[in-house]
């Protein structure tokens, strides 16, 4: 590993712990201060942010990146104007620094207190989305949490031209400029050495997708929330409502299919299939979904009049992410087998149950050992602002620390506060 | 590797994570007959115990073992009451498992509920204390988790001995035998298997010495916490009660050295110390503390009549963890520099400030960036039992999911559950 990039991670990492103490007691009017700037100076310096993208957009062209890549690298000034809008929405946040979570006396009169407090310093290590750098940096901030931000090479330009702007809002506003850092290199070796640092980074977010957050989650020694595939799973049982089961698995399939929310597996019970399979294949046929069944819902859709098409399932299919309009079809024979297959098949990411019957509903929400586990209501609502958290850093599908949409309470840790008058242990 | 360790390991892990999710939804009156049924075999099986421990006794004899480490190995009759005693505690503690920690509807009418569930499968790694076999496999079992227990080698007889009584336990009343089992040999292979199974097993918690808590962190691509070092520092504010400060002090450095909460740093104001220092350390020598101590420091322990005896700190002092009669002590100039030379020195775990300023006291708390920060108490009470958690599976020093004790709430997640009525996404 070449010297000169350990030390400048290394440093880029001690004056961010540094930063991290002090914006760990920086009042939340003083957060909003630098975070309102932000929202005018990037309107403000559209013409050099815009010049920096072009620059990344002819890389990609050269490149020869395919046009969904480059549309998802594009800044335009309406996107501009939607960043500095969510930068004024983040702003407007309750700050979630200092809340007393818990408190209460010892018999010995100590009295305890837990309160959150922010993580301290946030490594984000994440791929081509330009938003991406405004996102975290600010919900970092709002926070009182230092950040480290490491995007990559296909949005450089764009990225060191926004982290410019958060450096120049902190520094107008009295805050560390330090309290966010963009490494200034997406050389893999600068993002080991990053991964190292576990005595000066509490916390490594990767965003993107399953190989970089693999490669995280093997090489960092820093503890990482990861956010990996959502195999979202509906289960129209025996006693669904036809017409919720239709209009849940369209919206959860259809809406957005590329997001980690969206359904991507059904299971029917085998009392239902026969009236409901051909009415819900129907529907999603309508909209374009292709459907790869197993072998019993492959008969009743040959039943069905007309005849609805599909393919046969693989093996694989039951387990896919398709992020695609591809459903995986089978027919289980009771509530148990659905949420055994649940447990085994899914990523635990958020599965739900269609049914009028509240037994199962209960059964099926205590059983299913997933992050969000939905009754009537579609997996899309796995989201931090459907949640109501007015952000999201994403989605954990991790179980420790956060599991599910991360907002800002999840970028917080706490620490216990105790007053005493001389107590000692006895 | 060798192939059959893989697939033992994998086995072992594949049939936790079957028993976990069993167990999961397992009413807390079946966990507490088998945590009862446990307790009674614990005295029962004495004989059973007592040989296998004599067996590692023997061996560890052999192997010219220091005598307090044959000390910590050795099980008897008492101990094994007072082990029986601690699995009665257990099972009477109210499960964690199924609290709502909070419940909010949307304006679309979805109500979620986010809810306390186990983690799943938790490793435990460990070393040679006897008693860590059942106090982890009780903790896991009462909060609803599987247990996968690696023991130290010096153990091995003991603990398989122990191992086997909980699987009787289970088994007899009703729960799946697979809830906690030990992985059946010491061989590093095994370990180096386990922590990469991150499918299966949910959650390491290493306990033991730095150099195994290291390989745990830096081989396991499982989420990890980690219980490392205290090096808890006393600070002594201008404003100090001098009999509040001896009395921390004493009890902090001195009622039990060895363990990770006590004292092993004093800082102490410029402005008190004239006073304070003196007969400060003429205590804590009468305590048979060895002090030491920097030029500011040791010129007032000169000045003192009697002179007091001290030795002169090294820079490696100012973050050792002496776990010994060993204190080390600086004079500072104000309270900031006080709480800036804690953010650099100490290990984030507990810190006491002893002041009858509040307004100082506050910004203490405030500022300092440890786990635990006191006030007028003793760093000794950072503990589970102190904090009235009723049971503790070590002290936290990391940051994430649990900081601090952790008790039965700090083995456990939560997941959201949602109820609706045919809710989809705008």
């Amino acid at each position: 590993m070449p010297a000169d990039l350990v030390q400048l991670v290394t440093s880029i990492a001690q004056r961010a712990r540094a930063a991290s103490l002090v914006l760990a007691t920086t009042p939340s009017a003083r957060k909003d201060a630098a975070l309102l700037r932000l929202a005018e100076l990037i309107p403000a310096s559209a013409e050099t942010l815009l010049a920096a993208n072009q620059k990344d957009l002819a890389e990609a062209r050269a490149n020869q990146l395919p046009s969904h890549q480059l549309d998802r690298l594009t800044l335009t000034h309406a996107r501009l104007d939607h960043l500095a809008e969510s930068v004024r929405q983040v702003a407007a946040l309750t700050d979630p620094v200092g809340t007393v979570l818990e408190e209460w006396t010892r018999p010995n009169g100590i009295l305890i207190r837990k309160r959150r407090v922010p993580i301290g310093v946030i490594g984000i290590i994440y791929e081509a989305r330009p938003n991406v750098t405004i996102d975290c940096a600010i919900l970092c901030l709002k926070s009182g949490n230092a950040a480290i931000l490491r995007g990559g090479k296909e949005i450089f330009h764009t990225n060191t031209a926004f982290a410019a702007l958060i450096t120049q809002a902190l520094a107008e506003t009295g805050l560390p400029a330090e309290a966010v850092q963009l490494i200034p290199t997406t050389d893999r070796a600068a993002l080991n050495t990053l991964l190292k640092l576990d005595t000066l980074v509490h916390c490594i977010i990767p965003r993107g997708g399953e190989s970089l957050i693999r490669f995280v989650a093997q090489n960092s020694t820093i503890p990482v929330i990861k956010h990996y595939t959502g195999v979202c799973f509906v289960y129209a049982d025996q006693d669904a409502d036809p017409a919720i089961a239709e209009a849940i698995l369209i919206n959860a399939k259809t809406q957005r299919p590329g997001v980690c929310n969206a359904a991507e597996q059904l299971l029917i019970h085998a009392g239902a299939a026969p009236t409901l399979l051909p009415r819900i294949a129907a529907s999603l046929l309508a909209k374009d979904v292709q459907l790869r069944v197993d072998p019993a819902a492959a008969a009743i859709l040959a039943d069905a009049s007309p005849a609805i098409a599909h393919t046969a399932a693989t093996e694989a299919d039951y387990t896919a992410e398709f992020l695609d309009l591809i459903m995986a079809v089978r027919i289980v024979p009771d509530l148990e087998t659905a949420i055994a297959t649940i447990n085994r098949d899914s990523s635990g990411h958020t599965e739900a149950i269609i049914t009028q019957n509240e037994a199962s509903a209960r059964r099926f929400q205590d059983a299913v050992d997933s992050a969000v586990v939905t009754w009537n209501a579609s997996t899309r609502f796995n989201d931090g602002f459907e949640f109501g958290f007015g952000a999201e850093i994403g989605i954990s599908t991790d179980r420790l620390h956060a599991r599910g949409p991360m907002g800002l309470n999840e970028l917080c840790t706490y620490k216990y506060v105790i007053d005493g008058s001389g107590q000692v242990r006895a």
